[in-house]
């Protein structure tokens, strides 16, 4: 069962809710003196007006508050999909982009963290324009409904269903009874490492914009940049070290900075996903800096480190950002960012992909299947950390990710369609599905998505939701249960 | 438990039985009057001698004739690698191949089917030597050690041990109750199937030799050719066609065609796996015949589809010959020819990869999956064909895929090692684990790997026998349990 009018009357909700976020940047516009941005926020009210008040009036006071699991699916996806589609009305009615299935591509891009951008130029763009891109990135990272459930009076029951089709990773962690107090938790460790990270940013002599824009990004494991060329722009090892260890943050679990701060601090170190995310990333970076210093890619090997460990982490954490053109470092380095692709960040992180303890778990269950074989009656659990993981969660992991790859793949072909090459096809359909908005080929740190017809922008639009709300909460809807009484 | 005295016997008999095997084409170099090849066997020859006797000495008769699980996947790893060592030797005691390396890479190629080459010109070697080459094909294709099963005295339960630890695809089919029969079954249908292609071949203008040759590769899903530029050579739409048909054949459950014999062909045409593989095999050529007419790629549309269809089949059923170098196709082409790179043959067949039937199991756990969120309470089975397959079946399954990639994306990290660049490493990578033969990049159908260092051949035919093997044979061996008592 599906409670239509509830559904819709939540979606005006948290329409009319970004309306209130979009008065950031619009109160810029008129700072900044943005005659054309401006323009385009107001259009965006109207638009926002318009369907809040027609949504409201036309639902009336529902029946009843009860909602279902279909619900909570189709308010997240739809949320994510309608709350793009007036995100992205400034950016075309400002005139700074060329059409609106370039602007809704941009803003899913920002929404789902994944970034990837259709424009080859970034500076020219008006500022509050600019600024609302960012912000988009902050407001996905950590989830809008989660958001809105955090903020609103308490839903009850309803708040779980829609804050469990909105929330990454196989298993989700009760912080607090309330879901609605945990949003609150998660919201505010969110904001508190945001102030912090601007807070460094502007001693390393950021202004007041870029520091803010900045931290928008890399706490959501985002990666929009108001600059060109992305973070390699502030040519600051400062900066880099900063939004390095930031982009760790935002990749990790947010559950674990709550039981830190909660006084269990041996517990999270001895988390297990905590522990592989990072030995993957010093890992990477120790094996990509001992390449870019022999092959003389960089002159010592500090400044090898400085970028690998910067890059690295950019992707294992899906955020995107870079400081070099790595499509021109030695094949190797290359590969090895690429393996990053297949792994992602962690559980109830900002970051997207497969997820760090789904790998765990994959492995793991690699070597049950070995004990399998060598015994044959034997019973093998898999065990991550200090949990077993039941048949069923087992079942899940390894479908999400047989089924993750293969959305990938297809999703290469129908970009190929554009006329890309295999390579480009290929890692742009998984830096979509992984939320990471940057590749190789001709979609590397400096490639954008301007070439790709309005139809495939759609399509990757699509990937990008699919790959954000973790491929179910979507494909749900394309099953005839779904609609079935 | 290990036995290890009846596994050395064992292995000793098949290393025996190679040398017997090895008579074809010795007789060849010696009418043909090519004295290097001749010198060549005869050199292999000492070397089993040596080997085999040695072997069968030191062990003596061994206490007990009980085999362990373990037993199995030890003398099939190790029949493949030994196998590979000694029938490599001709190859390079011949003067055709550089060095050990190279000669073993190839000759791993051959059993494994993945038929990827070393060698940049292959028509100015002794034919003898590329006759033996492509028989390596056509015996590694239905199993070493199922024909050895096949034709040994009943080996009681090891015998299913040894079968078990060879044959490919998630679900075993006992054709009979004895292994025996089931194994003498196999490869007599094998071999008039093969007899029926090269009878075709001989048709269509091949001479013996080609046409032989052609079969031995076809039949096996190989894809060695003695030409310079495969079947392209020839220039034939009937050889064209001919080959397509049997690579089909190769590709599909060699368990249907006992079916059909059994009379039981309404049975063979539900059969839910042969379904999926010819209809991705019409789907994908249909789409990319398309694509060539409409790109101008060839001038008519019933061209295209010969060369669609043919090149259709050769990367489905990870055979890898080539009528046309693909990598000048357009993009969505070559994209769609990627994409069956995650897919491969049949189960019970000769051809490689992950398997129609784990792909077809994977969507319907997708499906499940799906169905189970919107009935978060109910239970919800997965059944392919007529069958429900059980949950462990299905973690295995969904395991499989995982590791599979997995292992694919390390080993393309590997691979980039020699400096190949991220499309060439990554589809090599594939292509070896899949047991396809070629890729895209550098590793196109007009490629070779001579480029690669002597430790990445190695670590190469390492990928292809873990690929042929289907991942847990071999790695079972990688576990300290294997080891323990
Ligand atoms: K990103
Ligand atoms: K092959």
């Amino acid at each position: 069962m599906i409670n239509w009018r509830l559904d819709l009357r939540l979606l005006a909700f948290i329409e009319l809710f970004i309306g209130i976020l979009m008065l950031i940047p619009t109160t810029l516009a008129y700072r900044y003196q943005e005659a054309d941005a401006l323009r385009g926020f107001l259009i965006a009210y109207l638009a926002i007006a318009v369907f809040c008040s027609t949504s409201l009036i036309l639902t009336g006071k529902p029946k009843t508050k009860t909602m279902y699991a279909r619900d909570g699916y189709l308010v997240v996806t739809l949320t994510w999909i309608i709350a793009t589609a007036f995100s992205a009305i400034p950016l075309v009615a400002s005139g700074a982009y060329v059409d609106y299935s370039s602007a809704y591509f941009e803003v899913m891009s920002g929404f789902t963290t994944t970034s990837a951008t259709v424009l080859p130029e970034i500076e020219s763009l008006p500022k509050a324009i600019l600024f609302w891109r960012s912000q988009t990135n902050w407001l996905g990272g950590m989830g809008i409904v989660v958001l809105f459930v955090a903020l609103l009076p308490a839903l009850g029951v309803s708040g779980s269903l829609l804050v469990g089709a909105e929330s990454v990773g196989p298993t989700k962690d009760k912080l607090t009874p309330k879901i609605k107090n945990t949003a609150l938790i998660l919201w505010s460790i969110y904001i508190g490492f945001s102030f912090i990270e601007t807070l460094l940013l502007l001693l390393g002599g950021l202004n007041l914009y870029d520091a803010v824009t900045v931290t928008f990004s890399t706490m959501a494991a985002a990666g929009f940049c108001v600059k060109n060329s992305s973070i390699g722009t502030f040519g600051s090892a400062y900066v880099d070290i900063v939004v390095t260890l930031f982009m760790l943050v935002s990749g990790a679990n947010f559950a674990l900075y709550y039981k830190a701060l909660s006084g269990k601090l041996s517990s999270v170190l001895k988390d297990g996903e905590l522990r592989v995310y990072l030995g993957i990333w010093a890992v990477v970076s120790l094996l990509a800096a001992l390449k870019l210093f022999t092959s003389n890619t960089y002159d010592t090997f500090a400044q090898s480190l400085r970028y690998s460990t910067f890059q690295t982490a950019s992707i294992l954490t899906t955020t995107g950002f870079a400081t070099a053109n790595y499509i021109h470092w030695p094949a190797f380095t290359q590969v090895l960012l690429f393996l990053l692709f297949f792994i992602g960040g962690s559980a109830g992180s900002a970051g997207g992909g497969v997820k760090v303890i789904r790998i765990v778990a994959l492995f793991k269950m690699g070597r049950a299947q070995i004990k399998h074989r060598i015994h044959p009656r034997g019973v093998f659990q898999v065990r991550v950390g200090q949990t077993t993981f039941r048949e069923d969660l087992l079942v899940s992991i390894a479908t999400f990710f047989g089924v993750y790859i293969l959305t990938g793949v297809v999703g290469a072909v129908v970009i190929s369609l554009s006329g890309a090459d295999p390579l480009t096809s290929f890692s742009a359909s998984f830096l979509f599905l992984g939320n990471i908005g940057i590749g190789f080929g001709e979609v590397g740190p400096a490639g954008n998505f301007a070439f790709l017809p309005s139809w495939i922008k759609w399509f990757c639009s699509f990937l990008m939701l699919v790959g954000r709300l973790e491929l179910f909460t979507v494909y749900v809807l394309f099953s005839k249960h779904f609609w079935k009484h």
